[in-house]
């Protein structure tokens, strides 16, 4: 399947529509292309070709957008670098995705190596004249993205102009789609919750609202004054920004309509309290791998389904490996369009699929009603006497409780059982650990019981805010046995 | 792009919504499955296997729904027939696109051909067990429909998994999506304005409303109560609906969102009265090599773009061949994924594209804004006195007379400009010949003024509501010379 190209048809069919705005500049898809020409004319400039790749390191905000943007036109494959790395874990992507140049926001640029050329200086290139593809192929790569990864070497995962699309699409089919969307984006543009916003934007002919970092007073008005109809989060920035719905007495716009959760279940209470306030949740599970969400639990099933991630997207498919029955654990398997077709650098002989699966290395299950509930990542296994305990179960427990704000279970070494559960715990008003084992004696099976309670000031998360358990098991006094 | 079998994952994601409804009766998406997977097993019992053809004559109706789903289930290639067809032109599709089965409906199947298996009694056989394919390749054939061809041979156009899935996404990217859409379908299945909502439906888990046959009364009502959110119209069923809706002095109900009206410009003066009721009309070019819709005309645009059938969808392009100009005419050539990859039978080694393009004989220009003006079919063409007149540009200024139901203009055989235009009239009230004559005087430039006016009870028009000029020609007195 052959597209137009998204840039240039966009700004030919909706030349006048807002297609980004921040603070108080806004830009129509005629004015973002018009900059995207410029951009694309100076990459080519330094001898880039088609297909080439160019590594990205910015700095969230229109500037990088209309980067990214000309970077498209150029026909350059994009790595987009987290700049939340140190200068030699950038230094391994670079190495590794073979990327010929490295453009970075002049703030960034000193970390990204002595081939780094600041955005200043790119800016102020001749632009080259070039003819911009006008058809983009489905098989191109539009992305390079590299996963966290808990151990080992990073990969370079390739996300096509097929993955994108079908992402977009199935999101549309799920979601549906009007006029009148504005999505609000506060997350990182060089990971795929970002980025994916940015090529919905095109598709849809629909307004990116871009915050360069999370700004919860802002978003919470704009949610109610209704300037902005969708929303991406995570855990953190959902905590904060209904507390500040509630501080300031505001509630959501008739015109909005949801919030998209990645990273993990959200809690009933936090449900419940954004019912109140007019904002529908939809939970999402995703990944680099699959350019974005896969599954989704819509609001209706937050409630009744808690802890699910809801059903697959019209175009994936989620399967429970070796499941013989509904209900049984297994790793998650996820096929369809969405999928990444595989990896660059030293991953690129490793298959993505087996089978036409990908095998995420997350634990799940799915019940009757088809509704996928993610356990844990596989590599946070406890194995304790024989059972299998999974961490995730357990800090949702936890999060139920009045007083925890956040929580993280790791496996502690234990003489008698090999392994049990420790759970560190931020807390949001005084509590004990006693009150707290007795408060998940009446929710878990013994075998699944912390058996030591940390309380600290905050938990250590990656720049996706995916909790950090081996820094947690670092802290109870090195890696278990 | 392989995407999940439609039906299978449409009944596992919304089972419990509504597909179908039809007068009292309604089917979930599951329901309908049901349905079809019984269908399937008796298709397949008759020893077809995956990819075989057969060829179905149905009179529209839930039974044809899910005789239709059933064929998709039982991975056969779906053959078209046009139930208005005679038993000759029947003949020769059957046996052009070497069909394995014919099934009819009881009441059609005399004139199918001997082979022909009535309904009931495929109803009655017995289910074969098998196993429906999980995934669709985008490349699958799923209908092959013959195109009416003004002259020569009918052409049966393949259309695949990735032209139906185009043509419907392209479709929402354009028009939006809610959760409480309903299509009301009172096209014919066997045409794509038909069998496209069917598609559509699959794919965006969205009830189709079934009228087997075009009920103005029901449609009228069902608009005003808000039951229906959508309608696919040709010029003559929009008017007898906008007539139904003042007579029983109704509106469109809020829930309402727009009418797609096909096979030709709408005059103004409907554009106002169906506004005045409140109903958006989205004007459209397409056909059946492009799987529906491949150009649309908000109507927002619809009274200052008078005559255009808008700007392409998001995943097509359209340019007229030759032109050097915004505004120039020449042939309209189309790109995009919803496009045929080609023809079967007799013309399966026709290449259907030219270097990319569809070549689709119609005759029009785009101006500066992209939007596309559908001037008339090549064939039509009449040529007078070195000067070309397209008879559409005529019939919708005898349109705007406010005597004048339909009008219909040919080339007529003339000594001194080699050909000169001919009008047909249906009249709504008394007139004549010099009123219509100073009429268009005023608006049209002297050589592309009707030399002659025949008035008439009604126009000859195909079963997609075409109107057949060469008929016209044939009561004038032959072809032209």
């Amino acid at each position: 399947m052959n597209l137009p190209n998204w840039i240039l048809q966009r700004a030919d069919l909706s030349p006048n529509r807002t297609a980004l705005s921040c603070g108080e500049e806004r830009w129509t898809f005629r004015e973002v292309a018009g900059e995207a020409k410029q951009m694309a004319g100076k990459l080519r400039s330094l001898g880039m070709k088609e297909g080439d790749r160019v590594a990205l390191l910015l700095e969230s905000g229109p500037r990088a957008v209309f980067l990214i943007h000309g970077a498209l036109l150029a026909g350059l494959e994009l790595v987009m670098l987290n700049s939340r790395l140190t200068e030699a874990e950038l230094a391994y992507q670079i190495a590794d995705s073979a990327a010929v140049s490295v453009i970075a926001s002049d703030g960034l640029a000193a970390k990204a190596g002595v081939r780094a050329i600041p955005a200043s200086r790119l800016a102020a290139l001749e632009a080259a004249a070039f003819t911009p593809a006008s058809v983009w192929a489905e098989d191109r790569t539009v992305t390079i993205m590299y996963t966290s990864g808990t151990t080992g070497f990073p990969k370079g995962v390739r996300q096509t102009v097929g993955n994108h699309f079908a992402s977009a699409m199935a999101s549309v089919l799920n979601m549906g789609l009007a006029e009148e969307d504005v999505w609000l984006c506060s997350m990182p543009l060089f990971h795929i919750s970002g980025f994916s916003i940015l090529m919905r934007s095109l598709l849809y002919g629909m307004e990116v609202r871009l915050q360069p970092k999370f700004d919860e007073t802002a978003a919470a008005r704009e949610i109610a004054d209704g300037s902005v109809t969708r929303i991406s989060v995570v855990s953190a920035t959902l905590a904060r920004l209904l507390n500040r719905l509630e501080e300031e007495g505001l509630r959501a716009s008739d015109r909005f309509k949801t919030m998209l959760a990645g990273g993990g279940p959200v809690p009933v209470p936090y449900i419940r309290r954004a019912q109140a306030l007019g904002i529908p949740i939809l939970q999402t599970y995703g990944m680099t791998e699959t350019a974005s969400q896969t599954a989704t639990l819509s609001a209706e099933d937050a409630v009744h389904k808690e802890g699910s991630s809801g059903r697959p997207l019209f175009f994936s498919r989620i399967r429970i490996d070796g499941a013989k029955a509904p209900g049984d654990e297994g790793e998650i398997l996820v096929s369809g369009p969405n999928v990444t077709p595989g990896y660059v650098g030293r991953f690129a002989e490793r298959a993505a699929l087996q089978d036409g699966w990908l095998h995420t290395g997350d634990i799940g299950r799915i019940d009757k009603e088809g509704f996928l509930y993610v356990l844990d990542r596989r590599s946070d296994l406890i194995v304790s006497g024989g059972e299998n305990v999974y961490p995730a179960e357990i800090e949702q427990v936890l999060l139920a409780h009045p007083s925890v704000m956040e929580a993280g279970v790791i496996g502690m070494a234990d003489e008698q059982w090999g392994e049990v559960p420790a759970a560190f715990i931020v807390a949001k008003s005084a509590v004990t650990d006693e009150e707290l084992r007795d408060f998940c004696a009446e929710r878990l099976a013994p075998y699944k019981l912390p058996k030591k309670f940390t309380f600290t000031g905050s938990l250590p998360r990656n720049a996706s805010n995916k909790l950090l358990r081996r820094q947690l098991k670092e802290q109870l006094g090195g890696p278990k046995p």
